[in-house]
């Protein structure tokens, strides 16, 4: 089967896969203006930090082409308004921004141009440079990934880290479609990752689809496996690495860390230089989002706990260096002392593969 | 609030909470012959192996009740078909079995007095000492347990092992409502229990509705409480015991007891003898029951997986003897080496408390 493009740009709009369908409906969603866009980012349509990122970009394509018939006084501050908006689609999300930062930096260059066809061109050009961008960072990290990973493989993995989240092949999941695609036999326990279920939901469609082996788990089952030697490895992506090595991602992230070390299983980290936050010198510093309790209480509006109980609801929790056996990134993999490694990827620090 | 009684038998009827209902609805099932019976322990209105045991004892007076006017010739062989689908009711639960035993038993000291009232009243006799004597139990094993628990503790627990599961206060959750009535102000994290959210359900419920402060977490949620020394204690049930100490239990509980072990966080296993198995050597032994891959591809009827992907559901994992820092019965709380201690409990080893 195909892999899965779950974002294309053409004839003057963005399609892409309604992430809110799956995994009962494989459907498009089409983006024409870009109030398309910030719906689909708001409500989730595409999810994940660089295929938001992408998303925001063609937004701001889309509205230059809206706004090509205006006056040029008019224009830039039409512009200014959609990007603003586009830019507050979600709060948290550090790849959006940097997306809307490089569109307005392109808007600025093109303003030259004056509105009309040429302006919308050279956003819809940017645009497609973030997307080839993100989707080169995620090809490269499956292809440095899938070295480590030995043939027949078992490999656990946790949330959804795959195309529907990163342009390209993803990026833990990346690494599993490449060992797959280059012959290595591996197979797959996705845990469900409560309490949103992408695992069950995201990663359990998009192996299938690619015809990698999937078992699906509860996330609790994930321990006794490692402790009878099921498991060859896990690879997990990451939402911020520290200067240090320490890992925020998905909570469950740290669990699955913690029994890995425990029994011995070898626990990789994938994500782009992008998501380490140079300026965060641990996991201590990091400030950990606490979400609606709804996401325990309620399954697809059913309520599943009494009303009106307390939930603790953390988003992410985080990962110690010392868990972390290596971390890939699109310019090579590092691995302890973290400290240093990470120092090297620093912009400025020299580009280029390590 | 008065306690949870989640079974009552009056006026030749059995009165079950209905837990299929909970936490939506507070709603009792009556039992008004011993196919009703059946039925209830079959659709999961009663659960939990000690309820289920004295719900079947209901059902086999009311069986008595059903036949009081058939003559001698019938009697017998009529409450055999009865008891036999009682037993049949679920395939596993080592309690139900022994309490149909009993009452078989009853009724074969019984038959001297023919069908009719007295021997009903016999039965019934005997299926309230079937409930006493667990009732007995839980309040001892609560009793013993509280006193392991320290002032202002912060608790973890797993699935749901109190008034609905069994008659009394409960196991785990017996000795945590026992501290709470103590006034050691304890306060609760209960683990939601993926796939069958029995912690959701039933346990935040049950916590709430006897005014002990509980949160509700993601099973996944536990690791880095445990590591940020947010927990004092972890107390949980056991389905079955090996002689040598391992105990199997809902799935998930053997991750919380590693994550214990490595985080240096007490991890108590509080169950009656009667789940002691002095027959199986260790948790090697005990074959893992798997489930319908439907606990965890559909929530409340709604599929939240892929149609047909592959699904490991073990309903229970094994919690090596290592990992438990004390096993609270209803004779006393016994502590590595268990061994010894367990086989000092084997019948015939001398009754009594420890």
């Amino acid at each position: 089967m195909n892999p899965i493009i779950a974002m294309e740009y053409s004839d003057d709009r963005l399609r892409l896969v309604d992430q809110r369908r799956l995994p009962g409906a494989y459907e498009t969603f089409e983006c024409r203006t870009w109030r398309d866009c910030v719906f689909a980012i708001k409500d989730m349509v595409v999810r994940g930090a660089p295929a938001i990122g992408a998303a925001a970009a063609y937004g701001a394509a889309l509205a230059a082409l809206e706004y090509s018939a205006l006056g040029a006084p008019e224009f830039g501050p039409a512009m200014r308004a959609a990007l603003g908006e586009l830019r507050r689609a979600r709060p948290t999300a550090v790849n959006l921004m940097w997306a809307v930062d490089r569109m307005a930096a392109a808007l600025d260059a093109s303003l030259g141009l004056g509105p009309g066809r040429a302006a919308y061109e050279r956003l819809k050009a940017e645009a497609d440079a973030v997307l080839a961008d993100e989707t080169d960072r995620s090809e490269r990290i499956a292809e440095y990934g899938a070295a480590l990973v030995p043939d027949g493989a078992v490999i656990l993995t946790h949330c959804n880290t795959g195309s529907l989240a990163v342009p390209g092949p993803g990026t833990a999941l990346g690494i599993i479609k490449a060992a797959h695609r280059a012959g290595k036999g591996v197979s797959v326990y996705a845990d469900e990752t409560r309490p949103r279920l992408q695992g069950a939901r995201l990663t359990a469609w998009e192996l299938d689809r690619e015809g990698v082996p999937v078992t699906l788990i509860a996330d609790s089952v994930a321990a006794t496996l490692m402790r009878d030697g099921k498991i060859s490895l896990v690879v997990v992506g990451a939402d911020r690495i520290a200067a240090n090595g320490d890992a925020a991602n998905k909570i469950g992230t740290f669990m699955l860390s913690a029994l890995a070390e425990r029994y011995g299983v070898p626990f990789y980290v994938a994500a782009p230089v992008s998501t380490i936050d140079f300026g965060c010198p641990s996991g201590d510093a990091i400030a950990i989002e606490e979400r609606s309790p709804d996401e325990v209480t309620t399954i697809e509006g059913v309520r599943v706990a009494p009303a009106g109980v307390r939930v603790y609801n953390p988003a992410f929790d985080v990962t110690p260096a010392g868990n972390i056996t290596a971390i890939v990134t699109e310019r090579g993999v590092i691995r302890p002392p973290y400290g240093p490694a990470i120092a090297a990827l620093r912009p400025g620090a020299g580009e280029g593969t390590l």
